[in-house]
């Protein structure tokens, strides 16, 4: 068994860095706190014995060496970087519990076959830089690196400026290490795993993704002195796409979600009627089938509410992933090592997308993941137990010694 | 007649300060643009011969004397702050045209009896500082000098700090002055002269309005990992909303507007369902009886959405004036004015606040329009004709003229 005080004051010293305004935490991608939390995690690293290499993405793979120098390494990985309102478990417990099982193994004096590599992938939140997922996505050849260095935040900042600016661009080819299998721990950000009462979820699959961003433009006029019948309303037709994309997602029911969490109205004045709105919706589900015919209609839906008003509308799908289906063999070494171990367990589809989904297009790969309360996420009230914390992070020990091979 | 060429000289000389993007102007109040535009402005009418004061909100007056020791002045008023991405001509042009009237008295050798005051009234727009028609609301009584002080731009900055930090803040008391008659010459920022092919815009009473800010609490989530039945959806209540606020306006029909101008997600992540939605609604109408019905029914219906969603809804008034009619004796001049110089006119409502409305509680008062290009108004495009902007300012002129008595 690991141990979970520890894991658990790691996860709680990381949380220092980028404090949020409610308890959780702000370090985003590629700002000052990201990087000072890159530094603390690679001092550890070095501490337990790991030498870390940074690639031109700025992802940082921490290896404990192999007894056969021939052998492929075991990946366990995860994010560091969190949400503007994020929580302190998101992502960083996958990467903390990766170096816990290595300290684990230390203690334990255990040397495996296979190297273990512990990785933090950059931009995993997709918050500051659409899309999610992007170094993970480049190391697994879905874009290439001039696309991500490219990638802007709100402000204008491009990827590969903010990488170069807080010292954390790498050397190493992206997507050059081959891997013999990769693990992911992660907390479910759902509410299944609790409403179970099971204390471990084996994670089959991921859902399918698209993140669409419309640009309606309407014409931008005054709010008093601009007759009813003379408005063409960006605004009204945005209100009538949240209702749509309301719509295609129940449509679809069970096992689908739709929604809008970013909008931009311009100029945002309170007696301009908006120019532009601009907005993304992320839509979601196991199903190749329902993910298509979700997307179809919203933009079906959006172009015709569009059309009545006279105003224009264009999309940009800003990041996608089909379903995807984890390794099965890995699967069955979770599940199995769950069983050993004496916990609570069931089978679950991620809801949420993950570097693991890039990493199994390029090797083996799986997740483990952890319940967390009330199923919040991506909210700074997100909430773990150190048990449920120390429960996963046994079961990734076992499972990563099998494929480790003692 | 005045000297429209002149007058048109110093409408673009004034658009170079605080240019926009496309082709308007971006002079938000109390912005160091703002103060530029003063300076300009001051130092015109002290080639003019006129003396500026200033008041505790900012506002400028300059001074023309009269005959008449004991007459109380004429007073020509209008704004040059603008929108964010605001037009040229909006508030600029009354302002100016109170100047292109005193220079047009001088060199005619013209005395009054009644001394004549422009006026530069601070924040006029409300889109920095809410509300709109700050300075002239706080002339009239309505708001006291403290609720003015402590208005807060998005920054949170405030209006008092801000008067202070761009050195306009000055040393008379507001509302001191007494006005013999008040008269504000406006573009019409609406499509109805131009349809109606009239030259001026005799302007009888002004639309009653409200804005209400809404505060939408969902629950900030994964937009991925949580189930349409567990979700909070502030952003879906937000949609709904939207298109309530239409339909309280179609009900009204003729004569109602309702819109959304500003809007704010937050944390404004494409993955995150929103934890917060902000927006102010627009409405107004001529009519008391609609503008008490519309506001009750906005918030009646958004009650009644965000009770279903689960969605908690907080509403402040951030903006209110009811229907205002104008002074008949100084509407029949500016109608006497049309007529004997041949222009072609008719009475209208105006659409948008001025800052006469407030004027009118304590002074007689009323207002004249010029067409503008598709009644296209809070739009850099915003576009009015030369020959237009001269026939209202000689209006103003022989109206002026009237009232002050020669
Ligand atoms: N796990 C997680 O929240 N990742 C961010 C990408 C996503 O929105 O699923
Ligand atoms: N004239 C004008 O646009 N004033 C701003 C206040 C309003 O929204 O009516």
């Amino acid at each position: 068994r690991v141990n979970g005080d520890r894991l658990w004051d790691m996860l709680m010293e990381m949380a220092k860095i980028g404090p949020g305004i409610a308890g959780g935490n702000n370090r985003q991608t590629l700002t000052d706190a990201d990087g000072e939390g890159r530094h603390l995690f690679k001092a550890w690293c070095e501490q337990a014995g790991m030498t870390v290499a940074v690639d031109r993405m700025g992802t940082m793979f921490a290896t404990r060496t192999g007894t056969d120098p021939d052998a492929l390494p075991v990946y366990i990985g995860s994010h560091l970087d969190t949400q503007p309102t994020g929580g302190k478990f998101d992502g960083v417990l996958g990467v903390l519990a990766g170096l816990e099982v290595i300290r684990s193994m230390n203690d334990l004096g255990v040397k495996t076959k296979h190297p273990i590599v512990v990785t933090n992938w950059s931009n995993e939140e997709g918050a500051r830089f659409a899309p999610a997922m992007l170094a993970s996505g480049v190391f697994a050849g879905v874009h290439s690196l001039d696309y991500a260095y490219a990638r802007k935040d709100p402000d204008g900042k491009t990827y590969g400026d903010e990488l170069k600016r807080i010292g954390w661009l790498g050397e190493e080819e992206v997507g050059a290490r081959k891997m013999h299998a990769y693990f992911e721990y992660h907390i479910e950000q759902g509410p299944i795993l609790e409403a179970e009462t099971k204390q471990i979820g084996v994670v089959t699959h991921c859902q399918g993704l698209w993140w669409l961003e419309f640009t309606l433009t309407g014409r931008q006029a005054h709010t008093g002195s601009t007759p009813m019948d003379r408005r063409v309303n960006a605004g009204l037709a945005f209100g009538r796409i949240l209702e749509a994309v309301q719509d295609a997602a129940m449509a679809e029911q069970p096992g689908a979600v739709a929604g809008v969490g970013q909008a931009f109205f311009s100029p945002n004045s309170r007696n301009v009627l908006p120019g532009t709105v601009i907005f993304t919706v992320d839509m979601r589900t196991p199903s190749q089938e329902k993910l298509d015919r979700m997307r179809a209609r919203i933009e079906e839906q959006a172009a015709k509410i569009c059309a009545e008003l006279g105003v224009e509308c264009s999309v940009e799908a800003v990041g996608h992933f089909d379903p995807i289906a984890f390794d099965t063999t890995l699967v069955g070494r979770v599940r199995d090592a769950a069983d050993k171990l004496g916990y609570s367990h069931m089978d679950i589809v991620s809801g949420a997308g993950h570097d693991a989904c890039w990493a199994s297009k390029v090797a083996p790969a799986t997740m483990i993941f952890c319940p967390c309360v009330g199923g919040l996420s991506h909210n700074e009230a997100e909430e773990i137990s150190k048990d449920w914390a120390a429960a996963g992070c046994d079961v990734l020990l076992h499972a990563v010694l099998e494929t480790a091979e003692i």
